[in-house]
């Protein structure tokens, strides 16, 4: 069907990643409407959009994760889709089939492909039978703490434990011995029953962990793929998310540094391979973690959704995935080259103590963002703005793009230099350190980097 | 020698050009210096520089026209080299070897190169000699207007008139006929008359004028050349910047759309010639008039330094050209890639009314710039500022870059739309218009293109 048929596109969230689509929406001739909390009412999307709909109060489960109320805002104002975005309701099965029931687009992949996804164990071991390699671990959700103990005998301490529903580093945990496995498997637990009662009904309840291999020097690499109407899924590039700070990704980077090209090689078809299982449409992204030393690696998990860190693939493939969201959605199948040319890298711009990385919200007394050759910020806040306690505290992405890693890097330590923000904590002068720390210049870093930065 | 020893950098300049190139300089680990005058103090140039010197009044002719005070900062500072920008002294031929003469390194190509270049007699003789096509005119310059008619009638009528030394624009009519090529001779001579003034003793003085054959339907192509010091001069791709108000370039676009494969490898091949026969070093310009019709060119001229829309090479090539500069300074030749991926549009954002041009300076009340995939802002300005009548009323260049002509004039009409500027009259309302205009959008336009819009 004609693009046109998808507007108005509902964005179905805020700051940088509605800001981000609705400027994709915008250039491609379509209307973007905006919803938004009584919070964000101030914010850029929200004014940036051609109409915006409040939502309700500031706390998500009355606005964001309202999924009546989003479908409502949709209805009077005559959406044709809706675009979720990522977190929220991006990877809501049952909110992608109410928009689809409700006569809408959903600008993702379909419900199914969400709920299969979603549920981890069953992730796993679809792509086990695939035959992308997965970690030595348990097949089925462990429900009681003495077959987890048993299980994690048999796989080999130190084990990674995992909530079966989590995401972004929710509930995850490293055992080393039986003792850390009872403190783990009591914290997943209380961080499943918090998932449960934040998710609306969808996704398994209830302390169900999963234990994995736990790799020692790991890198976390992971595949953007795009499922086309026409069957074919294919693969572009791959991202490194090795620096995290409490399990969730600060900085990433595209091409990896830290891989070997038969390695990537070797991933990328795994990835295809992982997305044609599932008949995947749309852009998805294949998590694995790579053992640097032995360079080989296991399936994470898949999301199946926009990623947070989709720009450092956009720069170094000169594509746009949001409208190639769109052009899918609308069931178009673009020649899209899966070339890449030079490096990208992207650096999370917190509102957060760079010590320590606990939020810090507060009013923005100065932003200046910087810019130029080979600059490029999505950015949710401006001068003036409040950063609210009530959602991720990500105020901007700084990605930066040139011929080669070095150059990046020297353009990313001009650009976070020039990057003034005044008012909440923020954790630029994190990036400032990490770009002079020799490991990550070296390239040849792992996900315990930032760990050993603050000890 | 190593890049270091070109540190501190001072850049004679001002606004974005200014702050563009501290960009380069700082990411390349150098120190960036800024000179600058009164009415530019709070500017961000100023402030993002790792020092900023006073020259004096707002006047260029007491400020950044002065060379005796730009040389003195120099010396103020430990400056190691200077990079003139464009405009002021960039093509000063004198100031280049009085900065040469200091002892310190001028980030542009010899004086000598210059000075053959800035006499635009000379230059087109040059060409001619090193059978790079050159339209038929005259090869001498006529101060007499007897024979300047005399030349037209041999030439034929529609003329082009132009002055000797100018530039810019500056001094340049057609005459259609006798009556109006009397009235031409004597808006050059004037015009003449004050560049001799305005220039520090440099190019020739007094009412010399060129004639040359007038193209009726004509695009402004140019052709970015890099020569290197192991004696290699490589084209980077052409410029089309045909949309032009009052003589002056307002959006650029690469590649050209009005231009055949065959006639763009020649263009290459001939600007590559012009670049080796004069041993050219380091960035420059070969500007041609096409001949739409025909699709053939000519020679206009060449400018020794780099151009105002050299972003949009870089967005074309994934080159840094400030970088490239500062290397062949330091006497290295990189191995410069010159193949170009996408289509990149510059747009000039003045501080002028949109419908007849004229300046209009004024407070930036508010000034919120576009970001995202594929859009590039250099500006110089930022809210709070003061665009004084002192300068070129440029603002900022808005530029974007996609895989295709129209993803890019979609990105624009987005970008436009997006770039709030209150305060000073400005173009953004003319930019909107062109995009919309049928001529531009098909790609067919020529240098009549906003003539036609006014009229």
């Amino acid at each position: 069907m004609p693009i046109e048929t998808l507007g108005p596109v509902l964005i179905a969230n805020r700051g940088e990643i509605a800001r981000r689509i609705i400027r994709t929406v915008k250039q491609m001739g379509l209307r973007a409407i905006a919803v938004h909390s009584e919070a964000d009412t101030g914010l850029p999307f929200v004014r940036e959009a051609d109409e915006a709909v409040l939502l309700g109060p500031a706390d998500p489960a009355q606005s964001y994760l309202d999924a009546g109320k989003v479908l409502e805002a949709a209805r009077a104002t005559g959406a044709k889709s809706i675009h979720p975005g990522y977190g929220f309701l991006a990877e809501n099965a049952a909110f992608a089939r109410a928009v689809i029931d409700a006569g809408l687009v959903w600008i993702g992949p379909a419900p199914e492909a969400i709920a299969r996804m979603g549920d981890k164990i069953n992730a796993r071991n679809l792509m086990e039978d695939a035959g992308v390699p997965v970690a030595a671990g348990t097949r089925e959700p462990v429900t009681d703490l003495e077959l987890a103990v048993k299980a994690a005998y048999e796989i080999g301490f130190p084990v990674m434990v995992k909530t079966a529903g989590g995401g972004g580093g929710i509930g995850m945990s490293v055992a080393h011995d039986e003792a850390g496995l009872v403190k783990a498997y009591e914290q997943a637990s209380r961080a499943a029953a918090r998932f449960a009662g934040a998710a609306t009904g969808d996704g398994p309840v209830g302390p169900a962990i999963l234990l994995e291999r736990f790799i020692e020097r790991a890198r976390h690499v992971e595949v953007q793929i795009l499922g086309l109407p026409d069957g074919r899924v294919v693969a572009l590039g791959e991202r490194d998310c090795s620096v995290q700070r409490r399990h969730q990704k600060v900085v990433e980077e595209s091409p990896s540094p830290g891989i070997t090209p038969e390695l990537r090689a070797s991933m990328l078809a795994a990835a295809v391979r992982a997305g044609e299982t599932v008949g995947y449409l749309g852009a998805g992204t294949v998590e694995c973690l790579v053992d640097t030393d032995r360079q080989d690696f296991v399936f994470l998990e898949m999301n199946t959704r926009l990623q947070v860190e989709h720009p450092v693939t956009e720069l170094v493939t000169g594509l746009d995935l949001v409208a190639l969201q769109l052009w899918v959605a609308a069931g178009e199948s673009p020649d899209v080259r899966p070339a890449t040319s030079g490096h990208a890298i992207e650096f999370r711009v917190y509102a957060e103590d760079p010590k320590r990385f606990f939020p810090g919200p507060g009013k923005i007394t100065a932003w200046r963002e910087p810019a130029g050759e080979g600059v490029r910020v999505d950015s949710g806040y401006a001068e003036g703005d409040m950063v609210t306690p009530f959602y991720d505290p990500l105020m901007a992405k700084l990605c930066v793009h040139a011929a080669t890693r070095a150059e990046a890097l020297d353009r990313a330590r001009r650009a976070v230099e020039e990057f003034v923000v005044e008012g909440p904590k923020n954790n630029l002068p994190f990036c400032a350190e990490l770009l002079d720390h020799p490991e990550f210049g070296s390239g040849d870093y792992d996900t315990g980097l930032v760990g050993r930065m603050r000890t």
